[in-house]
This record gives C-alpha cells, structure tokens and sequence, in this order.
C-alpha cells in the first residue's frame, strides 16, 4: 500500500485525499502552511498532520508526495520531495512562469519522469477514449484538432491578478491536451484575445474569451477556444479530423433522460456545472494511475516535461497576443519574448 | 405522361393534384360532389372540371383515377373506374367498414392489384429505410415491433362520430405498417382503450388512447401505441427490434439545429405538428410511385388486399376492446364479432 | 455507523458488501451455507464470518440484516430477522411464488415497512430522474408508460428451471418500475410469450420474449417489452407519455465520444453488457438509501408489500399467458388462477 | 410572372433552371458559349436558346438575368445586364480576383443592390435557422463563431489552378457566412494552410486544409476550418456561442433512422455527399428568394458589396498564409499585398 505526505489542504487537496483512500492507498501526512486546515484535513482521513514540510518527507511511512499547494510552491516542494528519494505528483501547473518550470526541469534533470504532472483531463474517459481511438488510427492521420474549453463562470475577480492570466490559468489544461493528442509538437502559435464576459477582467490586464491556433511541423492544425463563461456549464469538447474520419468527444450529461413539452423536443438532460460532477471520475483514475505507477516502480505518463512544455505554450500564446503575429516554437522552450 | 381524374377537390385532393404535376404526371380532369369545389381545384392546376363520375372516366385522356372522396364512396369508385379498365388510387381507408371492404376486394377479383391503396407512410423516408434495413437482414430475425403513433391534436368534435373510431380512422395507418413490416400476417389482436384526452370523445362512443398488441404465426410480437394528442407534435416513431440489432425510425425535426442555453443543453430543433410538414415527402413519393407503376403497367406495391387487411384488422382490435379478450384473426377475414 | 449482517455470499452480496464500506457503513458478519465462501468474502471485507443465521443475528454489533441468498430462502431470513430486531433489506424477489410472498407480509404485518425490497433500478440516476419529473408534474397527466427492457444474453440453460420464468425472474423488475411510475395499481394485465432467442429455453417450459400490457383504474396504460437477448447490450428504456409532454429515460453509454467514418456518422459510444457497469451506480445508491434510512429509523422506500405486489403481477402475467386472456387484478393478491 | 435568361448551361445552371419553374418564374432564354448546351438546357425546360447574350438580354419578356457562367465572365455579363435595365443574380464569387471585384462595384455605383449574388448556403434551413435565432437574440452577445466546411472529395487535380485556390474556391463560402452571422466587418485575418489531402494539390500551388482565425472591432471571434476531404460526407456545421448560449447548426442527414447492432449502438443515418442532396433546398429557396424579390422590387439581401467583401478576405487570407502573419483589413477593400 503506497504511503502518501499530502503538501496542501485546500479544496483540490480535499479531492485527492478522498481519492487516495478509494484507489487503495494510505494518506499517511498531511502539511499545510495554515496548521489547522492540515489538522482538518488530515483528521478526517485517518491521517497525521505534519508540523513541517521536512516532518512530512521524513516520515517513514511516506513512499510518495502529493503537492496541492499554490503554484509558487511547486517548483522547490518538487524538488525536496525528489531529493529525498519520493515519488511525485504535483498539481498543474508545474510552475507559475517559463523561468521557474525551466529551472525545475534542469534541476530534476533524468528523474523528471519521476514527476507525475496532474493534467487531469488526460485521465476524463471521454477525451481518453478519443485519444485511443486516434492512436489506434481509427481516422487515419489527425489533420485538425479544435479543442473548445469554456468555465461556466469566471473565477472570483480577486484571483485574477494571481493567475498568471488566462492562457497559464486555464488553457493550460487545453495545451497539454493538444500536445497529448497531436503526438507532435507546435512549431507555431498564434492567439487572439478579448474580454468580453467581463470589463474588469480587462482593466485587470487580463483576457476572458480566447483563440489560439497552432501547427506542427507535420502541418497538422490545431484550434483552442476558451471563454471564461458558458452559462449552460462546462464545455470541454475535443474533435479529431483525420483522412478517415473524426471523432468527437462531445459534453457528458447528468443522465440519459431526454424531455418533450410543447416547447421541447428531446432536450437532452443538463450538462454540469460543478467540477467535480464534471471531472470527479477523472481525478479518481488519476490518482489511481499514480499510485500503481508509484507501486511499479514505472515512469509518470505525464511528467515534468509535459509540465514544462504546457508553461512554454502558455507564455508563447502571450507573447503572440502582445506581439499581434505567430510566434515560432523551439524544442528546448529556451526563449525570451518582450513583455 | 400519365393523365389522371381526380375524385374529389378538398384537402388532400389538393395535396395529390399539386403532386401529380410536380412527378410529371397530368391532371385532367376533377370531380367533386361540390361542383364549385372541382372547379376552383381543376382551374388552379390547368384541369377541366367533371359534371359527373362517369364524364371524369370516360375523358379520353384518362389513364388512371385517384380517388380522394369521403370513405364511404370508395367502393362504388372503385369499381366503377376499374370496369372503365382505368387504374386507380385510392385514399386509405379501403372502406369505411369490413363488410364493404370485403364486398370490394371479392368484386375485384383478380384486379385487386390494379388498386394501389394510398398508404402514403409506406413512401415516408425514415419508415422506408427502416423497411428496407429490416428486409436486408441487417436486424436477423424480426422479433418485436413497436409503433408509436400520435397526433398533435385530436380532430374536431363534429368529426368523431363519422370517423368510425380511432381503430379505423386513425391506427388504420399503423396495422398497415404492421403487417408490412412484420411480412407476416398477425394471428392474434388485443386492444386496450381509455379516453383520457377530451371526456367528450368518450361521450360520443369512441377513445382517444389506445394500446394494441398483435402475435403472428412464428411469435413476432408488435404493439401499436395511439394517442389523439401529442403536444409536441406528430410522434410517429417505428422500432423494429431483432436477433442481430434493432432499428429505429424517429421523429425527424424542421432543421438539424441544437440549442444551448441555462435552460436547455444541445436542444433539437421542433417537431412536425403540420401534416404537410410532417408527410409532404411521403405523399410525393407516393404519387411518384403510383404514375410510374402505372407507366409500367405494374402491379400496385400497395393494393386492395392490404386496404382490406388493415380494415379487418381495425373492426378486430374494436371487437377486442368490446369483449375484453384477445380475437383469433383469420387470412380470409370472413369473420363477425358481437357488436 | 450501520452494522450489516449479510446472508449469502455470491456474486451480488460481494457488490453489496463493496458499496456498505463505500457508503459508511460497517460489514460485521457473513453467513452463508458454504462456509468458505462466507470467510472468503468476510476477511476480503474486514468483517468475521458467522457459522449459523442465529449467530449472525445475535452479533451484537449488527443493526441490520442485508439478504443476499438465493430466493427460496428470503422468506425465512426476512422474519428471522425482524424478529431478531433488526432491520432486513432483501434482494429481489421478496419470494420465489405468490403463496410464499403472501405469508411473509401476512406474518410481518405492520412490519412489511422494516424490509426494504432491493429492486435497484428505482436508484438508477437515469429512471429516478424520469419518475421525478413525472412526479413533478412535467408531463401533466401520465397516459402511456413503455417499458423497455432487453438483457444482453441469456442466463445458463441450467438456470432456466430453477429460475421460476421469465415474468418472475426478468420482467420482475420492470413490474416494481411499472407500479412505482404510474402510481396507481393496475387493474388488468395481459401477457403475449414467444421462445424466439433460444428455442432450448421453450423445450424448458419457459419464453424469451414476452410484451405485457396493463391497464389501471383510471385507464393509464402500460407496457412492458422483455427480451432475453439484445446483441448490442443492456436495453434497458423507459418512456413516460402524457397530457403535457414526454420524458425518456434513455440507455446510458460508455462515453460520450462519437465516431465518424466512411461507413459511420456520428455514431455513439456503445451500451453497457456488464450488469456493474450499467448499473453500478444504482446498486451503491440503493445501500446509501437503506444505511441513512436504517440510521434514521425511517420506513423503507420500498418494502415488503412492494415485493409482494411484484411477485402478484408476475404471477397474473404467467397466468394470463397460460389462458390466452387478460387477468382482473385485485388490491390483496389474494387469488388463485388454474395452472 | 418574372422572366428569365440564364447565362451559362452547365451543371449548376441547369440546376438553377429547375428552380425557376418550381419557384413560378418563367425561364425564357438561355446562353451559352457552347451553344449545343443552350439549346439542350433550353429545350429540357421549355425555353429558346440565345445566340449571343445580347439577344438573351434584348428578349422582351425578360426580366432578371441570371448568371451561371464561368468565374471570369461574370463582372462583364453583371454589367451588361444591369446596363439593359434587368436585375441580376450571379453565381459565386463575383469575380475571380480582388481587383475585378473592386472594378465591378465601383462601375455598379448604386445600383450593387440589384445584383443578388448567389451564396446559395445563406438559404440553407439549418444555417438560416441558427443566424435568425442569434439575431432574435438567443444566445445574447454572438462572442466566438466557429464555421466547419470539409468537402467530400478534392476535385478533380487539372481544376486546381483554375480555381483560384482554396481561399477564393471553397473557403468564400464560409466568408460569407461569417460576414452574415458576425454582423460585423472583421478587422484582422490569420491564416494558417496545410497540404494533407494530396501532394498534388501542394505541388500545383495550392492547399488543402485551412484554418482561418478572425477578429471583430468589438473583439468578437471566428475560425474557420476547411478540408478539401471528409471521408463521412459534406461536414459543414456552424457553431455561435455567446453570453446567453449556443446555437449549432449540425450536419443534416439523410433521414431519422437510428441503428443498433453488436458494433453499432443507435448510430444515425448517413450525412449527405452529393451536393444536391446537401444543398437542394438551399438552391430552391435562393431561387425563390430571387424571383419575389424581383416581382417586389426589392433590394437584394444579399448582393454585389456582400460578393466584393468576400472576395476581399479570400485574397487577405491568401496574403497572411503568404507573409506568416495577420492582415489588418479595411473597409474599402482598397488594398493590396506582396505577392
């Protein structure tokens, strides 16, 4: 049974402890800067808080660490966590800006593949079985991928001067899966911004309706479209276009009833609205995949690198939309662009 | 070119003539019981006007009669334009009851063919290829066939009374595509009735919601739901499910349009509540059909015996509704029930 | 927390006693007749395993008696435990005849509300929220309620005898939808049999695929289609019909991914054929509903008498076949109808 | 009774002249550089045959000219017809390049509202459906606009170079219909273009798959995709999402039917891939369109501005693939690229 130290007690950190229990795995610690969350958080999981980060790590229980905190954390919590001889699973993203993820990644150097990069939506039944039926060549070769990934309503105001803004925020999600999908990297990014949910969004600096359109070098073309809102819930749809066919990963719904009325006629039951009705079952398998990865002894399906290469994406899609024009992409992420 | 006489000048009189033209046939000639009615039709689609049955049959550029009067004057019809040696069509039902219908079918002898009945759902597209999916094999066996039927609104009051019931008046369309599905005559019919629409239609003797079972021979089961009143509109769906797989014929909508809102998650657009939006392909079709047998000289898809069938299968499911028990059907429909 | 005796220890005591830890509760002991299996699935669930029904029940730990034996004995287990004191859920049936099913809520008298009866698809996401909205008024008045309900495959030949038929093993269930749906209890029932899947099962004295309508008091109709095999999966539909509009409950997918080739044009992701996987999650709502209910003293959901009711239908059902007639239905169950 | 001489006796042409007479319009003449086409187009449909277009355009009962010839005649038989005094419907685009275009409005002057320009997919029921449910308001504020156009099958190789290219072949469509849906001139164009499809197609100079990103003044945006190949049949969708909702136009199909087998699990019938089967009633309509607003003298709803705008970012789209970069655009028209 993998032990687990849980780094963080907030909401998501609440999801993962709940999860570590059913996939068969012990929630040994937990550590948080704010003492009595941990104590919460850890009390109601059969699980000790630690006074410290190093208390945490040094627990001889521990064969794995869960890093839940806040995005500045991540890189320095990675590497403790590596350098005291850990498995890692670390929230996205990997870290706040391009410098941090670059500096993570040199410093983890061959056991960046030890870090378990918690890209969620890889592990959504719908968007993997559209991966596997494009791996299985079920549309021949992919062409066009249009990725749409729309919140139901934007994050509280306060929070985003500290996000990081949209593209490192929230299409982060959007660029690992295109990465994941296209089985090739960008060679271009281009972005188009607006805001238009919100004024003051904008008048924070921000964005809140996002396009952003890629290429590989291949040629294969891959669109993303965000918006901070969509008031008929989550809208996380993915379609693949190939030489022989497509495939869609269309918007679960709650159930499969479907309703007539004199001004209805088939409606399809509601699509949700709360993440984790959304995607309860895909942090479930991920933390599932971890733990039998950590067991085995096998290296992260999605790691440091897929961290790393998603924060690159993210600070490009900025940069284009600074600039007004496409910006090249390079293989080793090593690039500055004016602010 | 086919010239054709038509019987009649009210609604659905209207709806064959504009179709008659459309599939390269002729109208030449109306007639209609309301002379002032014939007129008005034949001068809208370039026809003359009859004074009589027998002008209208003996018009020298007659090739085929369609028949569109009241059901009680089907027979007589009938059989006058078939000894003029005119193919015709005829508006279902055959024959406002059993008895004339039979009277009709043994008049006609070896003709029987020569009398294309006007089903017009056997030429609906969706029932067509379901048909046509069925006959191919693509299910295996035929084992259980379920017809939804209903309508958007019950007739007017006035109507019920001379309609001859909701076995004859309306399920009539249903044993039809019973029994053409099913490629097997039923040997057993069980009825249910309420009135649960409108108490008036009670009132006057009849039912508005009906639920008919039927057996044949091999053990194919088929069930005929009815309803006077859908209030979204013609709900007139067909499953035929079998030993390989089941095919279903749905309720096609005005556009491919989905709409997305609080309220309403990927919504289809509306369905048919006007005959003609509903059936306009089915009677074209229909029509085509007829005037290239014609052209032909082949006998008719759809014919006497089949209007006699269906006829004998709705006075059984009354016969059945009456006595409260299931009723032995037999091929030569020469049976009387207890009124 | 509940503490659970559980009876039997086959397949579905091992899903039940999965879902007791998952909803909270405690699995104390288990008894079966084999007794290595009893241990088995005891210490792979933390709980002892009782050599003896009386042991089981005197463990002073358990508050509750889950039953999960084999039918022929859920009658003797029922009123052992609720003389014991303890609260019973037990598995479809309530009992394996009429006769049986009528003694036990004779004896239980004003207890029948302490045996909460395991018809789970009452806990299906997907029905509950049909029943709910047809509950809520959304479709007006409930006129026609279809029933549609296919398994995969058939079960073993050998199960077959032992199985008590069609009506009494399969259809069982969709007798307690039927009844919880339309809120009222049928007056008459009427049974069409074929032996179409496996003509093996007719040489055994039993049908494949049957179709049953009811009728109630205020003449709301209702049918149940039944087939003992459906190539593409569990076909498990309901649809409600009514003065005011239409509510499906369709059959749930895989995912929601849909798939376009050359041959293939949207086509959805595949239906469940593992009875866990199409309804799991009503199995674990199911013992959710009975722990808080066992907890909050509060009269089961679905007790004894709904069990008794079921058993009665699928008993007039039989009949009705037999006889070649619909049956009058009476409020007590108390008839008899010649073999 | 709106007389007509059609220009040009090809496919399309003669698909036109269908139109006419199922509209109540009198095809009067027809004229064709081969003058065998005309004859034989005109006799199918009861017409003469011109022997110039001045005699077409002299023909006392005509009124409106309809013009179906190739792309490089249209801005001179455009501007002969409007100097005979008649009212004009030309076939996309309005020229086969920007500055014949630009050449062809400014000679029109005021008279660019009598020349209908024929963009045949705005009369498509289910585009024409999502465009009045956006303009009534629907989804609230129209924020990004995703239009998806693939093509069965490339043409044919030796049409390539005659075609314009992608941008001013197949993507003018969907220019339009951006224009037409945004309500709003876009003021920024990206391009983004791939040979996928076939090498050939590369090797003439052209592409294949195309993805187009635009931006509104008010920040509004949209993306086109293009495919010269889609192995299911013409993929032409449309997808507004705004502040109160979504509105998609999805593929049509060619009829209800749903199946279901061991590998097929309610897959809907096939999408169109003949573009009369697609595209017929949108010809219809348009045609329909056509003739009322003659009879009634009305400007055009769709016409020379609305030809010149889409030729317009045909050729910007071309000019950003060229250079790498986005266009800003004007509204003039007025500008030119480097090569």
């Amino acid at each position: 049974m993998v032990g687990i130290a849980l780094m963080g007690a907030g909401r998501i950190a609440r999801v993962h402890a709940k999860a570590i229990g059913a996939a068969g795995g012990k929630l040994v610690t937990v550590y948080d800067v704010v003492e009595s969350a941990a104590q919460s958080l850890a009390s109601d999981n059969g699980a000790s808080a630690a006074r410290s980060v190093e208390e945490a790590l040094q627990h001889p229980e521990v064969d794995a660490v869960l890093i839940a905190t806040s995005s500045d954390t991540h890189v320095d919590l990675i590497l403790r966590a590596i350098q005291a001889g850990k498995a890692v699973m670390c929230e996205k993203p990997l870290a706040p800006n391009l410098s941090d993820a670059l500096r993570c990644t040199n410093s983890l150097g061959a056991q960046t593949s030890n870090v378990f990069l918690g890209f969620n939506r890889r592990f959504d039944s719908g968007h993997a079985a559209l991966k596997k039926a494009i791996d299985a060549g079920e549309i021949g070769n992919l062409e066009q991928l249009t990725i749409t990934s729309r919140d139901p309503a934007p994050p509280p105001l306060d929070y985003i001067p500290k996000s990081g803004g949209l593209f490192r925020d929230m299409m982060i999600h959007d660029f690992d899966m295109a990465r994941w999908i296209l089985g090739e990297e960008p060679v271009s990014i281009h972005s188009r911004g607006s805001c238009l949910v919100d004024p003051q969004i904008g008048k924070l600096g921000d964005i809140d309706t996002a396009c952003v359109t890629m290429v590989t070098e291949s040629g294969k073309q891959a669109v993303i479209l965000n918006s901070r809102r969509a008031v008929y819930g989550y809208d996380q749809r993915i379609e693949g276009f190939g030489s022989a066919g497509m495939v869609i990963s269309e918007n679960p719904r709650a159930t499969s009833v479907e309703r007539y009325s004199s001004t209805s006629f088939g409606a399809p039951d509601r699509i949700f609205t709360f993440f984790m009705d959304r995607y309860g079952d895909s942090y479930r398998t991920e933390i599932e995949t971890f733990l039998s990865g950590v067991a085995a002894g096998t290296p992260a399906p999605v790691d440091a690198i897929d961290g790393l290469k998603a924060v690159y994406l993210a600070e490009a899609a900025g940069a284009s939309l600074r600039l007004g024009k496409p910006i090249e992409l390079k293989g080793n992420c090593e690039v500055t662009w004016p602010e």
